[in-house]
């Protein structure tokens, strides 16, 4: 193998369409759960128990997202990533990303306090999203910065989902706000951060790193989608103790 | 609910008896994968994934071990603890455990350096070893040691395995060593910790602890079985970048 450090740095245009390529690859734009979701095949109970997990992830992405805000010493770089974290907490008046997703959760016919709890979410749940947490924290702010750039990629799969969920669940409707926000909030996002990332990566190892951690995040957001399959799909086997649907009507 | 400081001490027979519930609800002797294995239903490709991913599960213990040892003050602890170590990693010139699971690995066909370098394994696999050194290093001393306790129920998972195993896959026969030392060490090693959890939780709460710390070491050993199965047996579907059969005949 070839040392990164000899290979040439690419340029901004090769750089950026890596992180796109990663993206075409990996993001769980097509993952089966995501397929069967679109097409309308998932029943309420599915549809519970992935609100009910996925609000652990949004859970911990205030938290991911002050992580990343404390590793800089940069005021410019601290006042825009700011916004992220108002956008999923809420400034006390109009409800953040949080409320937004309870409401979802609240939708599907289950409690808020369910979701608020953890009760019952899958520990594969559990073990990628501290994953992410430990990724932001531990490597460098460059890769912490980088492993958000999924969110490049969002915009198309959260349009695509309004349009299928209201069109499939219509029953859902009182819970889709969440994902009309983030329809405006994630391409601010990931303009700023691969503006940023594109900035601070020199070298081509760095360039490298900056790769490994969108990959790293993608790993993390399909291990999710590969454990509610499992658990509530096929072969449809939850692990002691976790959520099991009361009834599997459509 | 009631609080757990409302509750009285459970009596040490009570106690114990919580231990070995929560192993015969939820440790891994109950999973599909397994029973499938002992069945001598697995391929050779699925014997490969999971001797692959088991390797990086391996390759933690002595980490999460010294992380345990960093924690203790007590020399005799630390004395006791040190085994765990040497039992891994060997004296330089018998083989540790580690040395053993590679040849387990070889057995199954794969290289040891497929396994030392780590390409390929799942990132559900990485994700929830990561999880055990986190909790090991996080949590109270006394749930780190508590943690340990799923050895209490692995002697009679390994006598099976090691019988089922050259039943039905003899071509594995020169990788069984790592199993047939465990069957004396796993033994030594729970009566050890089992003795200490018990004169080291006085408060309900801390029993409280230490049951749950087991729960949860549990739901880390069946998350990695999960995993496997879905992505190797049924529906199939490792995700991108994961180790794929060469060839999956018996």
């Amino acid at each position: 193998m070839t040392s990164a450090l000899e290979k040439p740095v690419l340029s901004e245009v090769e750089f950026i369409a890596g992180f796109h390529a990663i993206g075409e690859e990996r993001y769980h734009h097509k993952h089966p759960f995501h397929l069967l979701m679109h097409e309308g095949q998932l029943t309420r109970g599915q549809l519970q128990a992935w609100a009910l997990n996925r609000y652990f992830y949004q859970s911990r992405i205030p938290i991911k997202d002050a992580a990343i805000l404390a590793r800089s010493e940069d005021p410019a770089f601290r006042r825009s990533w700011r916004k992220r974290i108002l956008d999923h907490d809420g400034d006390g008046s109009k409800p953040g990303g949080l409320e937004k997703w309870l409401k979802l959760v609240e939708a599907t016919g289950l409690s808020r306090e369910q979701a608020l709890g953890g009760d019952g979410i899958l520990p594969a749940t559990r073990f990628a999203v501290q994953a992410y947490v430990e990724l932001v924290s531990r490597r460098s702010h460059l890769e912490a910065v980088a492993s958000s750039l999924t969110e490049l990629f969002s915009h198309k799969l959260i349009a695509l989902r309004l349009d299928r969920m209201r069109q499939h669940y219509p029953w859902l409707a009182s819970g889709l706000d969440y994902f009309t926000s983030r329809l405006t909030q994630a391409p601010e996002d990931a303009e700023f951060a691969l503006a940023w990332v594109v900035n601070h990566a020199h070298k081509r190892e760095e360039q490298n790193k900056a790769h490994a951690a969108l990959r790293a995040k993608c790993d993390i957001l399909w291990a999710q989608l590969d454990a509610l399959y499992f658990a509530y799909v096929n072969p449809g086997w939850p692990p002691p103790g976790a959520f099991r649907p009361a009834k599997d009507t459509r």
